[in-house]
């Protein structure tokens, strides 16, 4: 099962910490990126080239330290089709490296076309009578917007293939109070989508006490983050918004339950392009400075959990 | 602006009727299909091959008779790499052949996230100062559970490019309801998503009074799509839910205003498929079959506004 995997993962690596792969081309050091416009000119392949190799650097350095990836798909969907076989080569490579890959894919939709995206990332596609595999993801992220049929077609694969996913439920923007935070019955919006998803969750449990079906919950909302985590006792968080949007170690202690698990949290520019932020690292140290930004965010988080008795190592 | 071109479409076409390119490999006659699977065997490759041939024949066959197509991005991503290949040479060939082509991606994101989806879809990519186009639409569907600075970020290049949008408002498929239909302060969220919507399109209105962001409004909700249209006065509706999930003329009627215009209704396999539900047609009359399934559904729409005193050609 996918949360089995995970969970083995966070305790091997002794890290909760989540690399968000969410290239951008200005910001990829010259030192890797400019070969490739010089073999392939200002065309989305040679871009699509610079961010593999910029992914494959950080894979690297950051494979024994993490237990996961999240690529951010639109970050390679503007590079048109040379973009999005970069995301996928990304994911083959990372998952060969020894980490989980979740696809930050946001999908859903009506039945029929939530199965295709499920096929799409999930399962395998037949091709007369050849089951082929599209994207590589070990889970994914789903809206709900649509409701539970919607939620349901991502089940069959999750089962059959040890895959997982995670629903949004509270976002990190700023307006994601604007439809999340509305108040039905006493209840905010937020609560109602973790009730759908914890109904589905149970389901799918695994020896650690966890559900391959997780939440969305940003850690830009502390508050709503501890009530999250009482009605989903279960599931996993994926808590994005750490460090560049301004979540700190403080803001996402409540997504963790007492025995420290329950939480990964993610962060993308503040590790990918750490070697930005310090006069000490040139651009040929781009990975090395991610290496340390990753292990610097794990001791934050660690030493946090600790101070709150939540140790899981 | 968008707005424009789909009216003016809809009137020179006389039908309001949007073709939704889904195909499915099953059902995609032996004749189309079978010489791409020998010449590439059972690949990916060979599948997007096969798509590509049968949707530009169906392009081919409606290109006349209706101002739209609307390819549902799912349906392509299950083919990985060549499945989305095939996506975005029939949205070019589509609109070569005079069609508006409405990307069916119900994207949505945090700001960056979904300034980078739009960036893909509707505007250009920054590639070391040239800006290069990677998949093409004129309009795209866009999900608003993230609230407003999630749509805000495809207000630019709508502006910039002459694009539109249509948000997710109330879906068609069954369990909508669970989460659309919520209360709050005596509002449903579905209205609470409309007035978010029609605040944001005021600012896109074009020449005859219509706004280029629109919303999505299912054909299987008629009382809930009477509630709307009252709501979001200047919004055109994309109606999806005609003929295989149930929606009837009768049930769409209300997605119009009183000046016959304000909504397009898709179809997706009534037309796309509809070689297999007469006897009298075989599997190379398929694309004859469609338009003939096509201008059925445009007649069948124009005599029910007709007798609703809602003529708008």
């Amino acid at each position: 099962m996918f949360i089995n995997k995970l969970i083995e993962g966070i305790k091997e690596k002794k890290s909760p910490v989540v690399v968000g792969l969410d290239p951008r081309l200005e910001l990829i050091p010259s030192n890797v990126k400019n070969k490739h416009f010089e073999k392939h000119g200002k065309t989305f392949k040679a871009a699509a080239e610079a961010i593999l190799e910029f992914n494959k650097g950080i894979i690297d350095s950051v494979c024994d330290i993490v237990p996961a990836v999240k690529p951010q798909i639109a970050f390679y969907e503007q590079f048109g089709i040379e973009g999005l076989r970069a995301y996928n080569k990304s994911c083959r490579y990372a998952s060969e490296k020894g980490l989980l890959v979740i696809g930050d894919i946001k999908r859903g939709d009506i039945g029929s076309t939530s199965k295709a995206y499920s096929t799409a990332h999930l399962g395998k596609t037949e091709v007369q009578g050849e089951a082929l595999g599209a994207f590589y993801s070990d889970s994914i992220t789903v809206n709900p917007y649509l409701g539970e049929d919607c939620l349901n077609e991502f089940l069959g694969d999750i089962k059959e293939y040890s895959k997982g996913m995670f629903v949004l439920v509270k976002t990190s923007n700023p307006s994601s109070s604007q439809l999340q935070d509305l108040v039905v019955e006493g209840k905010k919006i937020y609560e109602k989508v973790a009730e759908m998803v914890d109904d589905i969750s149970k389901e799918h449990i695994g020896e650690y006490g966890y559900s391959s079906i997780g939440a969305v919950v940003g850690a830009t909302y502390p508050e709503e983050s501890k009530n999250i985590r009482r009605l989903m006792p279960s599931s996993y968080f994926l808590v994005p918004g750490y460090g560049a949007q301004g979540g700190t170690a403080d803001d996402v202690i409540h997504s963790f339950n007492e025995d420290g698990l329950g939480a990964i949290i993610n962060s993308s520019r503040g590790i990918l392009f750490a070697y930005k932020k310090e006069d000490k690292w040139s651009e040929k140290d781009y990975a090395t400075a991610a290496r340390e930004a990753a292990i610097k965010m794990r001791d934050n988080i660690n030493t946090t959990l600790e101070k709150h008795g939540k140790k899981y190592w």
